[in-house]
């Protein structure tokens, strides 16, 4: 499966009093661009929640390499790096979209809970769910970072 | 009825890159100075919500005078100018806190519903409730300004 | 002129918790928004800077009609309806982009100033700016509404 | 020395729909805690520009283990861990002020540049800020957790 990355402009009020994008940010950069990877795997917030299932953050990471400011643009490549059934990892590379330099890279750590927040395995509950998630740790970028 | 101003420093990613707080947060600090007047008058966000109420808003205007930048304090004065058990205006005066000056002056407008946003006539509905706004008109601060 | 609306997707993080939009983002998509239509009218941020000006902003009113959430998208058309060689206010209407309902209007007021917030008329100062602006009066949207 | 944690209410726009505070805000609050750490050991970010340095963010980690919403209050407890005079590690835990249950713990890490973003060992060139940081290590907390 051949999918295109997340890209948008920096927004003014994402900026700082030092010109760059504030690395406060990034971890809502990095929810944007899982809500829109999710939606092109074709398992939407929306469709998870409607099989009863939430997927809450248990932990982020994110090492600031280079800085973004207003006027800039980005691209976010995400990718399932662990999945089991039961907890999945998403690793982030975020672009400058004009100059191809990494400005980061993070990761977001998420297990699948019910209504409840109950830990749940979604292999046993949903398989076919499972299948979905199973195919999207195998995606590709079309567009060459 | 006698209150203190709703005080707090700037937050550093509150800044942009002008080195100013950028003027979208002014609309925030408005409902964090709403939520903390409500308390003082006794009148909180969880006991509108609990006696059945909700209190959306529905217009805000806010004028910028001065700027305010990280490392800066300010304090919000807050006043219901008008409430008829139905519709309710809350006038905000923005200042900084060291140099006294006005930073902004605004203006939040709300109309009270049940809890399927339906408008409601609270003086109605809830007389108790009704008499805690009609007192908060008189509200007045220790604190000079 | 005829251009497109500002459009793009709630963001997870922009609702609260009554499950619609905070109504302190619409403040932020009205940045957003008068950002594109500089960028359509040719009118750029940057262009404005590095002509030596600034438009700050000295009051925004949003009044708010329709609530938006998670999964729904929003389109911002943006005109210039008062604009005099030294102050401008622009109109803006938030749609939501599939039931096509009038979710907020709502305006923002500013001046231009030179690069130290002193007023400057640039009817004056540079009339080819002018120009600009008072062509984009007369913009229009090609897709309807 | 003995400080007090960093200690505030949760404001209503920075829930979400799940109806707690949305994960991403506890970046922001790290760089709060940061700030009032960094004043209380006679440090500020003033302090640290005007003497020709920088403190940019490295890196950030953050795990969830109880979330928090509307009404709720935390506190923040910092603490140096690292410190070689020119990369700092600060490692937070954020605190249901009420109920005393751990919600979140985290990690920045920074290193010291000059204005142009060049790293540089402040222990060779500010030695008495150097000192500042050295004792900050051991720093305690008067309330307890």
């Amino acid at each position: 499966m051949e999918i295109l990355p997340y890209c948008r402009n920096v927004y003014y009020y994402e900026t700082d009093r030092m010109d760059v994008v504030s690395h406060t940010n990034y971890i809502r950069w990095m929810e944007e661009a899982r809500v829109s990877f999710l939606n092109k795997i074709g398992m939407s917030y929306h469709k998870i929640e409607e099989a009863g299932f939430m997927l809450p953050v248990l932990e982020v990471k994110c090492k600031y390499k280079q800085s973004l400011t207003f006027g800039d643009s980005f691209c976010i490549y995400s990718y399932i790096t662990e999945y089991n059934g039961f907890k999945m990892t998403i690793y982030y590379e975020i672009y400058n979209k004009d100059t191809k330099s990494l400005c980061a890279s993070a990761q977001s750590y998420h297990c699948f809970t019910d209504k409840n927040m109950k830990p749940t395995r979604i292999n046993q509950k949903a398989p076919q769910l499972h299948d979905i998630f199973i195919n999207a740790m195998k995606v590709t970028y079309s567009e060459l970072k």
